[in-house]
């Protein structure tokens, strides 16, 4: 098979890189987050995995709401920064500028190209991480990023994660129609 | 703010593209996933959403166990064909090579860069989907994809997909280490 045993400890290749916002005890806080995808289609509902020690599900726990922004590729110093750096260390509050939807406790941040705010569905407990599951209520996007009423990715230009080798990426080159390439393989 | 709210069905952007393959009635099956994460540090585990409507996840129930296969680029055609086509209505068990690790019946693909095997950890019954979380139990790599010991993805050249678009794009430029860049910003 050509294949060797590697760690288990395997990531996704690539992780897409979100902010999530919370509301903790009053002020805005946002964390980096690589471990998120969709999970159900109908009602939209994604799902986060958060590390227990994180300041953030504080908040989303205290208020059963939180937001996902989706960073363009040239905030990627306030992006790391907000990996890095602890809400219980330092006041997250005035690095970006922040607006809020229906939900007034979702914090979503401007200059990200989209922004969805979420309500908790559920929210598991695994061994070291939460898997909060939560439903898309509202998402708002920057005109400039749509085609055809739809976000462009080219437009986004978002961020993407590699662990461990613990690096960003840009999204590169177009390699074909979803839904449509493969279709000269029906036999 | 210079926002429009847009429908709520979301995706992530980009998301990554794996080969999820079950055992299916003795045979092995294959299908396209882009609702996939991490979800837990250690032991490392992943979680996939899958609409209850597909083939797979009866196989999934079945054994308690599947395979997550990062696939190259250049295998979207065949990639794309797993997305289109139900194993209801085609036998997918020749498009690929297939080869087993400590589970017998995790089908892991030869030609994928990467491939884990998982034990179902628990599965969440979401209005539309399974969300199915998996323990990583054992992972394997191609020895040329590795660099320092770990994947490298400018090796793998894997698939992103961006819905509802419905696009593959493959991974770009280099954009910044992570837990690094943003260290600047530090007060």
């Amino acid at each position: 098979m050509g294949k060797i045993r590697i760690n288990a400890n395997v990531s996704l290749y690539p992780m897409p890189v979100v902010l999530v916002g919370a509301m903790v005890k009053g002020k805005p806080n946002f964390m980096a987050v690589g471990w998120i995808s969709r999970v159900n289609a109908n009602p939209p509902m994604l799902a986060i995995g958060i590390n227990k020690n994180h300041l953030t599900p504080e908040g989303i726990k205290e208020n059963g709401t939180f937001s996902v922004n989706i960073p363009r590729a040239d905030m990627v110093e306030k992006v790391d920064y907000c990996g890095i750096v602890s809400g219980r260390k330092a006041d997250k509050d005035g690095i970006f500028q922040v607006f809020y939807g229906e939900q007034k406790t979702a914090p979503m941040i401007d200059d990200c190209p989209i922004c969805m705010e979420c309500r908790v569905f559920d929210t598991i407990e695994l061994p070291t991480n939460y898997l909060i599951i939560g439903q898309i209520t509202a998402a708002f996007a920057e005109e400039e990023c749509l085609t055809d009423n739809k976000p462009d990715v080219q437009k986004i230009d978002p961020l993407t994660l590699t662990m461990p080798d613990n690096r960003y990426w840009r999204v590169g080159k177009y390699a074909g129609a979803a839904w449509d390439v493969g279709k000269g393989l029906k036999g």
